[in-house]
């Protein structure tokens, strides 16, 4: 609705005060509505964000609006409009801007452009032109399709009009049994009211954000993390603390000094192969983690995505079948073994948490598609899984292996590299003032892309980070993109020792 | 961790009292922690409610607890514990009679042991010996399950690698162009950034929340209505607002009246066939529904998940067909034509709330299952749909007919029902003074069940209505359900008109 005019002897912020005003009087703000942000009016208006800002504060002083300290800015209590205008402008001139919209929504996500660039150059998937280490998801060329028809065909002829009817909001009763018969080998003992099936981990998460946190409550988790729990958890008035993360995983000293410091309601934790840093957590440390977490009446919610990904060394126990507390929130899918696409996986809890969880899964979406569910436990019945399994670890550990052998010949020496025991990537950490973005630009031009660490941080952001996905490149590629990317760094390095003195200058002035 | 000894000489009150003081100075309750409410403690120690009471109110008063306004019971921020416990008792050993727990949920869900009791009535399907009027859902007897299946083959053979494999967060591209087509015919132009696919219209729902609402915002909402939509948007401190219905759907007058006097920053509105009262919405009220919504600027979620089902009367454009302002969010499913256990259903709106919702859709579950989506789009594709929604219409029709001619022969003269031009149930009103709950426990003694209007209504609750769903049971099952249903109530009535004395005795008894 604001419509401002470059040419107009009214200074901007003047015609933006007197458009807001208007629009107070005519009933089109109404008293207690939010205006949005200074930053989002300007970049929708096209000036700057002072221009706004100076309107807001004019607008202030009159008594039009007021700011609430970390809420935002509203119209006034005390303003009193004329009177509804009889027929307002409608609604949908206003929406060429946007800027309705912006105050109908709930929440202002933060937009950062070099954020959607960087995304946007990390979008893209290997083909035969472009080398993408940007992905931590399975290889689905190695999915056995036509076997996996079968399974479908098989038990839509069995009980299709049955599984395309409505379900249960716990899952698919097969499917539930076949899980269990899977936590069972690790270890897991899981009766039927300990475990609920979700539209994957993604899905698990957000029903737990939803069952145990409240506006105010405070979540701890490893920092760097997986965005997707950024996404669910670091919203909604709810603080997200970060734990740091040692080369073993989780930095427990930090987390017991948070945890005597504050109440935290919840902690995530990934022990298993880590997303993106590839760390596990010793045997020890799981026992530590659990005995904090019961001292503290700690509920953990350990997700075990990558777990069955073990691509060397020996297998440890996860912390739910280690948990005598019961306080574990388990959760685990089949995407990053198979079939991503159907969206399933599940969460093992203690039978009053999955209670909650199952009332929050059924105001969700009642439950989870029942054919997906039901060509996966077929597909498990007849040994499948366990076959893809196999086959998938053989695939992804000559990669990893391959990875790490193109690193060691071909980037520089002040390069590190985690050495991860499982999983789909390799994190990488550049010598401090290199920027991955800036590099991820440069490597782009020669066709290869991986994931800047930058997405991965909710707070305290390592710019000289990088996550590489092995899993879904072959060899050669591996081979061709890890050259090109040590010869831009070896450049970059070269250029650095160079020029010292410049670069200084340059800070300096950055700086100024 | 609560134990109490009914034996022991000391009061009960005074127990609870002291084992929560121990509680705050080991560390097990910890500053600024929330207690549970009074009557849930109460019932998990099986003691009276005043126990528990009398217990805080000392607690209060010591400083040790102090309540909040709205917000519960929480231990004082004043209180220094000794010191944490060296080795705290396990949380495991406080598990059983789960008080823990119930500290950790964000929320106490409003448990009515009488609603339990109800649900577990209406939760069993037509069989052999039951009729089932409860459900008003599709009757998945009518799918051509092979038709199904032949089209998850095709899409299999044909795509499987990539629909296995993780999609787009806004839906699998032939199904939205499928759905756009759809669409296109029913009046509504959609470009496919202003399409997104979802777990169905009770995620659809969720979306919606997530992107609008903050606690204190206040929706207002159809009462009585869908109970998915009650679990959906009566929480997380959201205040929802009833809006009681004419025979003509939702109450205008009471709509603007409300507008008038407060901020409603949503509006969910069921225009065709509103579940469960089966009111549809004239054109001229559509009409002055739109204006009313782009004076207030009040975004409208319009539920049209029956919308297909027309039985008999003149098709009418939907809000969607007919919104210029864009201010109308419009949400649609599969579900009530096929499979709704495969979960797929869709919103459109301006492509900025598409754009909102995508993104919460990806913080949600990263996309719909893509197995679902191909195969839906095929069977769409193929004109199966089409055939099997003039298929469901044929028989709903004939049940509908069929329905109303048994409750005009059998039901008494008292009782009233609502004449739906569509959807999949007829709502019952019995003469004011009945409890369509103690009518359901006598009908289960004969086997015939429905679904009381208490279930439906989120405020002012009407215990003398119920929705008879036809759907899903044939020719003969109505005749008798109704029979049985009409006998039952006439026995009723006649016990009135017999006992009024001892009646209105009773009712004063249980003022007292």
């Amino acid at each position: 609705m604001l419509q401002l005019d470059p040419a107009s002897q009214v200074p901007l912020y003047q015609q933006v005060c007197d458009q807001i005003r208007q629009l107070i009087t005519t009933g089109g703000l109404t008293v207690g509505e939010r205006l949005p942000p200074t930053r989002e009016l300007a970049a929708r208006l096209g000036v700057h964000r002072t221009t706004v800002a100076n309107a807001y504060a004019e607008l202030t002083a009159d008594g039009w609006i007021e700011g609430q300290v970390g809420r935002g800015t509203f119209v006034s209590k005390g303003v009193e409009p004329a009177k509804p205008a009889p027929s307002p402008a409608p609604f949908s001139a206003s929406l060429e801007n946007g800027y309705l919209w912006q105050m109908l929504f709930a929440d202002t996500p933060v937009d950062d452009p070099l954020d959607s660039l960087l995304a946007d150059c990390c979008n893209a998937a290997s083909n035969g032109k472009v080398i993408a280490f940007t992905s931590a998801s399975t290889a689905n060329a190695l999915f056995p399709v036509e076997d996996f028809r079968r399974c479908c065909s098989e038990v839509l002829r069995r009980d299709g009009g049955a599984l395309l009817g409505l379900g249960n909001s716990d899952g698919y009763p097969p499917l539930k049994e076949f899980v269990r018969q899977e936590l069972s080998r690790e270890g897991i003992r899981a009766g039927d009211r300990e475990l609920l099936i979700t539209n994957g981990c993604q899905q698990a998460l957000d029903l737990v954000r939803k069952v145990f946190l409240r506006p105010g409550d405070v979540v701890a988790m490893e920092n760097p993390v997986y965005p997707g729990a950024i996404q669910s958890f670091n919203s909604g008035g709810v603080t997200c603390l970060g734990v740091p993360l040692t080369e073993q995983g989780l930095n427990l000293d930090v987390l017991e000094s948070i945890l005597a410091q504050q109440r935290v309601r919840l902690l995530l934790v990934t022990p298993n192969f880590h997303n993106p840093t590839g760390t596990t957590l010793s045997l020890d440390a799981r026992k530590r983690l659990l005995e904090l977490a019961a001292r503290h009446h700690l509920p953990v919610v350990e997700d075990n995505i990558y777990g069955a990904l073990r691509l060397r060394g020996r297998e440890l126990p996860s912390l739910k079948a280690l948990d005598t507390s019961e306080l574990v929130i388990h959760l685990n899918s089949f995407s990053k073994v198979g079939f991503p696409g159907l969206r399933v996986g599940w969460v093992v809890a203690n039978q009053q948490v999955i209670d909650r969880l199952r009332l929050a899964k059924q105001a969700t979406d009642l439950h989870t598609d029942q054919l997906a569910q039901a060509a996966l436990a077929e597909f498990g019945r007849r040994g499948l899984f366990a076959r893809l399994l196999k086959r998938s670890r053989k695939v992804y550990r000559s990669r990893l292996a391959h990875m790490e052998a193109a690193l060691e010949r071909h980037f520089p020496a002040e390069v590190s590299w985690a050495h991860p025991e499982g999983g789909m990537a390799v994190w990488v950490t550049l010598p401090a003032g290199l920027d991955a973005g800036a590099l991820l630009f440069k490597a782009r031009e020669r066709n290869v892309l991986f994931t800047p660490g930058r997405f991965f941080y909710f707070q305290a952001v390592q710019p000289n980070t990088l996550r590489l996905g092995f899993a879904d490149t072959n060899e050669k590629q591996i081979d061709r993109g890890i050259e090109i990317l040590g010869a831009l760094l070896k450049r970059e390095l070269g250029q650095r020792r160079r020029a010292p003195a410049e670069r200084a200058e340059t800070a300096r002035v950055a700086l100024v």
